[in-house]
């Protein structure tokens, strides 16, 4: 079973982003304000909006499951207060939470979480408690910098964050660490924002003890790790500057890495530097970066062909990072494939 | 000759550092402020710092010369107003200019600038004219966010940067982009905030159109280009989706990457997918990752040993990244060389 671990619903019907101008728009004006029941998007849209798009891709590339959360740069959660994020966090969920079900053997829910700047993160609970109990979700999108950009949020480490940690161990979800829209101009955001974000969530792991407070919390950075694998002997030496234990022990019992890098050199560089046991498939199709690579006539986001090319991994090695370690960090994906005889 | 583009006073007497807190120390209590004069450190002291420092590296690693410019967590930009980083910068300015003096075979001088947050950087002409004309500068390091890490500057393609451009094309220096120490908790000033800056200028450049306007304007993105090479497949792509050139063509005439990146696969990487031409030689040496990697027994930063050893570059291609790229990209820098007879 090929298992991506990285998909977001980019391609919602369109009264998705209507209905969500017309909240932006009620924060200005009240009276424009939509309710959420106001949003309807029937099973049929639903369906053609997966079966054309994201579900026809994973059959012609030849995956077969998708860890399928709300649209990373639609959270936006530098937008509005706690309300707003709330009431559209709920709306985003339930529509992965619709496709989940409607296609169960090829998706399976992550949550996208309240977020707002300066809110304590323990408001996300109950969002994430229902994703989790009812919405049968098996992971979670942590956006370390609700802010769009601005950083004013405390590093991952800082005890702010506790709370969601505390239920994250309970419920055995990790989390992927994802930023959203950047609304800081000096940062492009699929282009800079979202790598950055990346490797500043792993240079706040390495600098704090977080995982002395937490051994089972398990994060996921996405797009490669930033650029942290590239930097790996950086990283090896500012952990020794530090005092820090060797990266094995000291983080990579806890911190993953995706696939989601879009060219065969930078797969053979993680694929050679990084444990295999830290590191799982991802596309993120449909998403920054559609286009055909004109080097190999590829999408440069199918990134299965740059796994199977390259020759740092052996078969063995493959199963791992297309199911063995997406079943092992994602331990409520596993109960839920077992439960189903797989 | 092997030429190290990438060099920083890290090893200044310790009087500069005193001085320093005393600057920083009169912000608050003016009875407090130093004058500049106050600052004495002696040709001794200073041969001393270089001599059992760089040079002893340079000649164990067997690198020739250096671009040496002041150190660049120190620049702090963020710290005073105009007038303070003013001050400091001229006093740091003097000091490179005068190891460069006393070893003006192994040392040539770069400059930083006077930046402060929202200051127009036309603001540092003067400094910047100073560090060329009379302090034989071939360089200069430019922040493209001198809040350290709250990025509250425009892009770099933004017009308020053009003065600056203006005189470094008129005096064909070309600019280091590199920030300094991070004020913002959530960035680690060298694991987080260096990469990260890297990879925001390189973005910045390929969303703009900026060498349009300056066809002959020359930037180093230090730290191996951040996280862009590992990339590069994702910034070809999102080249692709803004409709701009391919990057060989948008970018690559007027962006060049410097080799300080810590370990073998990432110079690996980044002499595969990066045309030779527009890699330069260094190591940061003695900065920010200053120990001995376990796994081959040397120092992290000793890149000549990587690029060396790398299976990518001819001999012909290794002196491009030695010698040549850096008389092309530093044109002051060959002009001096030439005057000696190199």
């Amino acid at each position: 079973m090929i298992i991506d671990v990285h998909g977001h619903y980019t391609t919602a019907p369109a009264a998705l982003g209507a209905w969500r101008d017309l909240q932006i728009a009620g924060l200005k004006d009240p009276t424009k304000a939509p309710k959420a029941s106001d949003l309807k998007i029937s099973d049929d849209e639903l369906r053609e909006s997966i079966e054309t798009n994201q579900l026809k891709k994973m059959k012609e590339r030849g995956s077969d499951l998708t860890i399928f959360s709300p649209r990373a740069s639609f959270m936006a959660h530098h937008i509005g207060d706690f309300q707003t994020s709330a009431t559209w966090a709920a709306i985003c969920n339930e529509l992965c939470f619709r496709v989940a079900e409607m296609f169960p053997e090829h998706f399976v829910p992550a949550a996208m979480l309240p977020q707002s700047p300066g809110v304590d993160p323990a408001t996300c609970i109950p969002e994430l408690v229902k994703c989790v109990e009812q919405y049968r979700n098996v992971g979670l999108n942590l956006n370390p910098d609700p802010s769009g950009g601005h950083w004013t949020s405390p590093p991952l480490t800082d005890r702010a964050w506790y709370p969601i940690y505390e239920k994250m161990v309970e419920y055995d979800v990790p989390a992927m660490i994802h930023v959203s829209t950047s609304c800081n101009g000096c940062f492009h955001t699929t282009g800079a924002h979202y790598l950055n974000a990346d490797t500043t969530a792993f240079m706040q792991c390495l600098t704090g003890e977080l995982f002395k407070d937490f051994p089972t919390l398990k994060f996921l950075i996405p797009h490669g790790g930033g650029a942290v694998p590239y930097h790996w002997g950086r990283f090896r030496g500012l952990a020794q500057e530090l005092k820090k234990p060797l990266l094995d022990e000291h983080l990579l019992n806890n911190i993953f890495f995706d696939t989601c890098v879009y060219h065969q050199p930078g797969i053979d560089l993680l694929t050679k530097v990084i444990p295999v046991k830290n590191i799982l498939f991802a596309s993120e199709m449909i998403g920054a970066v559609r286009g055909i690579d004109p080097e190999t006539g590829h999408y440069y986001d199918d990134t299965k062909r740059y796994v199977e090319a390259t020759a740092n991994l052996t078969p063995e090695e493959r199963y791992m990072v297309y199911e063995g370690n997406a079943r092992r960090v994602f331990g409520r994906l596993d109960q839920q494939l077992k439960a189903k005889g797989l």
